[in-house]
């Protein structure tokens, strides 16, 4: 998937045109319960869906993977969707949105999920796409993430609640599924960023630069991909009253919180993110500046005592002339240019020492 | 085209003044259809033009190039048209734009394209200016880039959809052709985003430089040319509601939503950019950081020794003093002092080591 | 506590799920008071508490530390609270909201505390939960940091205003001491300031940029988790009419402005630190850059004269030809060397002088 | 003009106080004309102007310089303008606006100059007032630019559509003049931007860093003088529907429109003059970087080459010991000598080879 | 005062508790004024001024100091204000604010001043409170500085305005008076910023980073102190339509004026200084760079002529071999090598040249 991660026609194309590039068909599970009794079907015949379930009855037509052009054709007969939704089921990579039309809901999410290779943290992202028609839901997700196992499982083994809701709670029961989705993947991505912070505050080197450059790439797209999931839940909360039962609010709205609670965090994690490289980048400013002193002193201890050593391997002849270097025969000299080397080096030791550069 | 982008009149020249930069005058078609026939006529006569089309059908009038201010004359006593419109048209290098005026909808858009040469991308943008008129759409297009072949293709072939609609869907189709000509834009763009960004990671240097900086300039433009797009799509499908019939909305809605993927992917983009600047930044800190270490290194063990050695190359002469440089004839001197260098080099290795230089 | 700072459940978790991560029930407390008279009880039976308080009365329930869930559930029975609000009890970390319900009004807050350790601080926050139904709070408070002993004294010991205020007026006091803690921790953040900033302009260096870090990132934190606080005084003073006395607004209000005071100076500190690293950067680069000057100077002194003194190391031997070095055995040669060396380096000093380098 | 750019009185001043600072009076023109003639006045008595204008004709009194108080008196006489609105008059550098008063319209602006001297861009702002009284139109501009003479021309020579219009259409075609002035001082820092770009991708150095700082400041001077006229023209076009025609509207929107573009423009040099800047430093970094590598290049050679002849010309006698420096006496020790320093040179450059600093 | 700025009492205090830090009672003076007569009082009998004044005549009790509790409590029980209106007034350092409660209006504004040390700025504020109950207005301004005295002067010495006037007017003079004086502290700031920018044009040193983070620091402070009066006076124009006669909007507005340029410039200062350090920053920057240079090539120019000397330095016998630097006895060997390390110093003089190093 390139950076755009969103499958396009070529411009200009009819809208609405569906051209599918699933390789092999997606599966479909249909479920259908009262309170008393769950049926689940394999691969059901789309044309026999009973639309709208039979009173008091809920139907859940769970699609796994990409849908062929055939199957959503199938759909688009049965249930009256318009084909420019079942072209957003398609064309994977869509941006979140709600789309309220005539007899159905039209919602997309994005199912993030975390794989973490060699410490490097790697996000994907999967479109499910949610269809709300009188009480029948259908669901589309990617094959391999057994999203909705867990909403599945409350259907089918317990008499719990969700048995005893409308179609609406089942959607709001998968959009729950989906946002929570995000706290473990932030949950990764704050453990990353703190093992990042101490490599950076203890000055480990090398790897640490290109990790920070990839958590904070990771944490735009992150954050691009959720933050229009918040404005899926105001809308879902405020301006669909019609679809929504006034007991199944308070749900809405707590699952807005934690769509809220997601974008917060998301805002720390950049905040601190951007901290960490500044602080790398003064970290490494230090410690290439210490290096540079130690070179300083080093050398500028040495190289004024090295030329006054060269000043007496010099040649000149005191046979030619008296004034030729007659130091070279004083009988203290030599021990006398020692200490004089000696203090030169203890001069300039004091001298740094005072401007505060040992 | 210089960085201003746009052509204006000197301040105080009169509103609506119709001068054109045309060298030769732009090339009209008109197509004319049904339903069930269509007909095209290459350079029309203005004023044969039925206005507004007969009942049932669409006209569509498709000048492409920059009209000379002859033609542009003619359409405005032809379609009574505003001069200041017509004063847009010519004066390319518009920001998009809805303007609703009585009679006529005047919207303009950009149409962008990328050349890439020699690795290097250069966005271009050429103004699209669309009417609408009942059921009389009139595009003006650059020359060279055959923007709406496509939808004139969808008329001319299949006895598809786009004949079966009015006047407003043609808009629709048009301006949705436009919008959707950013995506592959956006892609080049991505694509060179993730080419800088590996070079970065592995420490190329160089060219690296300044393909980020013409990278982040075409974002910035490319964003200021494109987020007025998205506030032209906001009022056609929210201000418009006498131009566009209901079952219209959805496709208007549908390409709003694509403007809004645009902003959002090339909010992501110059995010990315301006992490990649720091991170190139700090890599080039990196790599002259170690240049700098090993400079240090070899640098302070020699220089200490170099003294060393020089010491012993002076001619303070042991005839003349028992003080001067007995060293030089004890018997074991020499291999003493290479002994004595030795240990010097590696006690400063050792210290290097451990203070992690190494 | 990880940085995602919220007990959270796994995704597909039902709704209203209540698993107490409490190792000890908490310990509750119940107030009932008239204007005349207080009744405290420790570990009240809950069914017994009567709900609503008898006329003129106001009823305290406070509970200290995590709730088990088998109190929760007593709670939930008694006082007909949302199984999703006690939930948000007991998942700690929760964002500052008020959710208004159908009965009750439901508020969560933030305690934020400070700990000084070696001249470090560190921020922590504890989760305040508050029901209001009609003259009844419960408070729900971490246990450790006794919140409300103020507010209890004040009912207890004075016959002031609080006891002949209604129960809204007692939530007010609690949400107000809540509010009105975090100035005494931004004041250490303030003082913590401004200690790093006579480091940073004194030079000092070291732990000052680990600090600086931890500084900012305890006011990022700070900010996310105050700055709802705001949003929640806003909801109360204005969306919450049927809860609060006309009378009452005028406090409420004047929480409001602390609320906006509080995060006006928490944008002033975050503004501040950034402006702190900005300097400590610029204060390191003065520093190498001093020491680099230094360095030159002293090496490009030496250089050239220890070159001259290699000159007349050199052996080249007059006996074998007069081209030979004949310097060397020139009268003054040696002096003259001295007087050469040392115009060489005057020249470079006052060159270096010049160019304002020393 | 200090950067307040704005002539204010001592706090404490009464409002509407009016000192002028003007050496010598204004010099006025008044025009009166009809769709078809025109009289023009200068310096005409202000008591004898009528106001209202005779029905069907439009005043125009053009103000240029400062007016002096006494000028200013005999307008407050005359046309019942409030004291505040002329006091904005002479304190010069005020914020563009627009005040709608009852009897008239009281809009500043701001006149956009640019000077180029030596490369350099210096922007001056000249404030421009207006009044819009019924058909009578009083323009307060500095003397020497010669703001209003195309407006003025229109009038005179034209039989246009100028004349024909009232005096609200003269009011917008003197704002229309002020606001396109923006263009040509934008397209000269555009050019500006441009070349330096140029400079900076160049590596040119030196002045270039002065230059973008001006830029950017005249930018940010620049911002701020322009953007209130946005809200100007706003307010004019949706605030002022009692002074304008229906059909002066499009006339309006149309400069409105040339308002956001500049905005637009300025919002883009903004961000490249920003990028500039960083890509400047890199710049430097990178030259800078690629010093040191050469001085670590040679420096590295030769250092431990000088070692090593160093040690040859120690001068321990072989006649002293066998262990004193037997090499000085091998037969090819010399020529061995410098093949051992070639392969150390040449072992040093294939490492440097190798680690990609060459 | 620390950078908190507010006093502020422990959490959980009662609100409305009033503790005066006053050492000493404020001072208090009452005017009593009609158009035609003033009568002053110092330290008035707080209970003996009457409310409302007589008809036509305005009240103003100027109170200058901080006011004990007890005096507070006076003017608690003679005007009925609330008590938290008063504890605002005691907790000095609150941020600019406007209450309008019924029978009085309550405003909170920051009265900025501006001391130069040691050409070193350093701003202070004090908090001016002010009630408007009908026609009676009651300041209270800080001791020191004498805020009022030009409005005082206004009222006693002149026949003017403001006596003729109702006590709203009084008021806006007050507040009028208070934002304006904010323009001259702001012109101190803006040259201060001038004198910074040519000193890091200039490339001086030392002093100036210090400096530009102290006028960052106290433009942060400033923004913050002044923001929220232009919200101040938004509430007073657009929300207190009952306090304010129709006639008086006029000057309120123009106060408003004031309040937004402010902002303005400080918006342009706040951009101007970040601008600054990273110019000081560049600068400083080619500055080092400039000094490596040099190093650069005096070192590399001298480091392989060294070299060259200390060959011919060595002490290789020829009389052991006819293979030990033969060199040292040719004719012309010495000269021969001064040409040598000629070139080899032009050569490498050419090559920096050509590089651009010179």
């Amino acid at each position: 998937m390139t950076l755009v991660g969103k499958r396009y026609h070529p411009p200009g194309t009819p809208p609405g045109t569906l051209t599918s590039a699933a390789e092999e068909p997606a599966f479909m599970r249909y479920l259908h319960y009262h309170p008393g009794s769950v049926h689940t079907t394999d691969e059901p015949e789309v044309d026999a869906i009973s639309h709208p379930p039979v009173e008091g009855a809920v139907g859940w037509l769970e699609i796994t993977g990409t849908p062929s052009a055939q199957q959503l054709q199938q759909i688009l007969d049965r249930f009256d969707v318009h084909a420019l939704a079942l072209e957003d089921v398609l064309n994977q990579g869509q941006r979140p949105k709600l789309d309220r039309e005539d007899g159905y809901l039209f919602c997309i999410l994005n199912w993030p999920s975390v794989a973490i290779d060699a410490q490097e943290l790697t996000l994907q992202f999967h479109q499910v796409s949610l269809f709300l028609l009188d009480n029948l839901v259908i669901s589309c997700a990617p094959r391999g993430t057994d999203c909705f196992s867990a909403v599945r499982n409350r259907i089918e083994r317990t008499q719990g609640k969700l048995r005893s809701h409308s179609g609406s709670y089942l959607l709001y029961a998968l959009i729950d599924t989906v946002v929570d989705q995000a706290f473990p993947v932030l949950e990764a991505l704050g453990t990353q960023i703190e093992t990042l912070e101490e490599a950076v505050l203890e000055g480990r080197n090398g790897v640490v630069l290109g990790s920070i450059h990839r958590t904070r790439r990771e944490l735009i797209v992150l954050r691009h991909r959720l933050w229009p999931q918040r404005e899926v839940m105001r809308a879902l909360l405020h301006d669909s009253d019609d679809w929504f039962q006034p007991t199944e609010r308070i749900y809405l709205s707590d699952c807005q919180d934690h769509c809220i609670q997601l974008m917060d965090l998301l805002e720390t994690y950049h905040e601190m993110t951007r901290g960490l490289l500044e602080i790398y980048l003064s970290e490494q400013n230090n410690r290439m500046g210490e290096v540079m002193r130690v070179l300083t002193v080093i050398a500028t201890l040495f190289i004024p005592l090295t030329f006054l050593v060269g000043v007496y391997g010099m040649n000149f002849n005191i046979g030619d002339s008296p004034w030729a270097m007659p130091e070279l025969r004083w009988k203290y000299a030599y021990p006398a240019l020692w200490v004089l080397m000696a203090s030169v080096a203890a001069g300039m030791l004091i001298g740094f020492k005072k401007r505060g550069w040992l």
